[in-house]
């Protein structure tokens, strides 16, 4: 039975989905009518309420997914289709304690928290603090807060973390934080950056080159593609984003000195 | 300390990568050169070895992308790019119960298992004995076997599996499995579906709508884009994998009776 | 020297290129200001002239991309890129005699009518009159007319056009019209169709296999990226068009009775 | 009817096609049997003739794209997903005048002389005279040669040729052929150059806006995904070329003077 204070992903269709906490009161308003919070109380996950106009809602439990289109964002994002695959190349699980700067809006942030779970911790760093507050009132509203360590500070110095799983970087300057990302890896933990350009890239795999101590790097780009579903007419959709990142993957090793 | 009984990943160069468990006695080949087990004791993860030929080997600590390479492959495998995206949308965490079928080579079935934790449970189904055996085999070899629960059988049929988190198909015909996936899912809850072709992916989603309970379906493809890295000369590699399935996605929801 | 009658692009920037024919009295109004057609006349390709609001507007010679913008569209249109290659693996040239059908907006006709040259001739075939009507206009407009002959026609059912050198289909079904590609076809010239969903793919290329008499037969799609290039944050563009087509290739050759 | 000295396209299946020249006592050699040139003599285009080993071969009058595929190759090519871009964008057509450079092996040179027909002319311009003597064998191969003139020849220095109507450059630094492109144009006319880097697109385009007097300019990359068409097993193929090269156009206008 839901109580006020959870919260809620209400879904008329693809278009009208809203993530809400339940409070005494409340009023949901959509251009398909109005819902009181007071109507979705003492329903359950999966039950339909309707509209003030008479349109079926669904009450869903949301997903990470959804927490992260009710986040505010203050920054570009990294997109699920990024964050799934450099999470998953990352080998982070549950008990994980990882690095991550800059936070951004957050979504890596929370899909980090997310995954790592109760038992693991997030480090995030950002040089901005309206940000980290920011991100903190995002975590908040997902229930991650207590994974996450946010810190205002810049990791293109030192940070006083150490032995952690795995370092992400959304930073327009990465190749200036490759240091602390080397001291504060567990050796043979994976670093993992996303960069918008091409430049960046190039910038960034040059200088863990230069840095030594890092091999297997690799540099991917991901593109996701949505399909129209229809019987006798199915094809991708028309419009598609054509570009959000580039994703560079490496591990750390002991340098070796060749005398 | 390594000792034998510890799996290490072996890394020459990109080429050369060997998932190994360290015995007494054992010899790692390569065109390379080989090395003694014997000479990988004793050293740390982020250790180099050298071939009998004189090559540097890095000694890792194996990634969930390591342990995948290293896995028998009896079937199609679901690759990292699309397993990744698969276990993002489904929101399973730390502790989640999921079904999958069918388990295949099981490269899906250890994600699953990585992901969920020691406190979550995998269930999984394949209706060939040969297939679950090499998917115990493989998941032993990454000492995820205990989180999951293998069993022959056919979810064309009922299942004695309850309220899971998330159900992951990779079926020929997922559509007559349908009615299994609505029966064990928790209220909304995710289905995930893995087609290799168009005409599958039709028939998928026109059968979800058919059968109704099931909302937000969406159908996408990710496609993966590696990068070649020179000073002044970046660009994507010339050879890609352009093609490998389908992802579906659906959320079960209480069925409405329409009078 | 420019005179009342010719047709030029007048190009502010990206989004502001504008087709017109100079007429006397003529005024092109855009939202950076005015420009009066008496203003380009005297003046050659290439040079500048200004807007009532002081803004520089170049006076190019339009190229075929050019005149397709300004074409009055009544159906989804065949894009560059798709058209390009189309027209490439056709092997037509100066002079090819073709056949297309439906002919829509004209964009494909228009770029045949370009490449088979004055002695060329394109054979166009709709259902419907009022397309023929537009496609006619849209022509001229181009310098076209004369290279082609419109005729409100089915495919479906034989056609009096006969031995041509490549035949185009951009048609709802075109599995309805492989009899009249197989008769008005030179031995080994090539069909060329263009379809927007998968479920047409498939069906087509069936009905082509079944036939017989068709050989070589191939499915693409083509998908454009464009770039933004700024000096050390160079990337593909955010928004792309994801679909618009599948091409269908396939040469005609004898049927062999297989006894 | 064929005679010695013609130009067949001998077709088995999609991955045995031959382009041979006619020639008495001439025999095709292939892993399904050999077939005489004197059993293709005195067939016509679109017969059937048998392999000593009994396997059907059509025999094919060869369209652009076949041509191409006999031509030696000496460099890296242009593939006909990207020819058949740049030649839509330039606006080229029958009786163009245009020039090329570098021609390397001759595709681009190939395809531009195809479609501007017998009353245009290719310059085309190479630093390496192996490299003009074999495209010129391409192009007699091809039956193209008298439409171009062959030149060695370096495009970074001043050429004798003026008023084209486009230019297409395949230069590992078109950098530095601008000027040269600049004062051969006409004005308004296209500027189409093929690279493979990033790295070269930022420099080339960057170069264009230094100099001035080229606007439009757009950077393209062009995608091409085969399908493998079965009945109720229809997906893209599983390999794919994932990169070839960038493609930038630029239209060339005068030269504004900022006082």
């Amino acid at each position: 039975m839901l109580k006020y204070g959870d919260i809620v992903l209400v879904y008329i269709d693809d278009k009208r989905k809203y993530l809400i906490k339940l409070k005494e009161g409340g009023i949901l308003g959509t251009d398909k009518g109005f819902i009181k919070h007071s109507e979705i109380i003492d329903h359950s996950y999966g039950d339909v309420v309707y509209t003030s106009r008479g349109y079926m809602a669904y009450i869903l439990k949301p997903l990470l997914i959804d927490y992260l289109v009710g986040f505010r964002r203050v920054t570009q994002v990294i997109y699920p289709k990024d964050s799934a695959f450099m999470i998953y190349l990352s080998g982070i699980k549950p008990g994980s304690k990882v690095l991550e700067a800059g936070v951004g809006t957050g979504f890596l942030t929370a899909s980090l928290a997310y995954f790592v779970g109760e038992n693991g911790k997030v480090y995030g760093f950002d040089v901005l603090e309206e940000r980290i507050k920011n991100v903190y009132r995002n975590l908040e509203s997902a229930g991650l807060a207590d994974r996450v360590v946010l810190r205002v500070g810049d990791v293109r110095e030192p940070v006083d973390v150490s032995s952690v799983d795995a370092v992400f970087y959304d930073l327009p300057d990465p190749w200036n934080a490759v240091d602390t990302a080397y001291a504060v890896l567990k050796n043979t933990s994976p670093l993992l950056i996303y960069v918008p350009t091409v430049n960046q890239v190039e910038k960034t795999v040059l200088s863990l080159r230069k840095h030594g101590g890092f091999i297997d790097i690799h540099t991917y780009e991901i593109l996701l593609r949505e399909y129209v579903v229809e019987e006798g007419a199915t094809r991708p959709k028309t419009l598609m984003i054509g570009h959000t990142g580039y994703i560079i993957f490496a591990r750390k090793v002991k340098k070796i000195m060749l005398s």
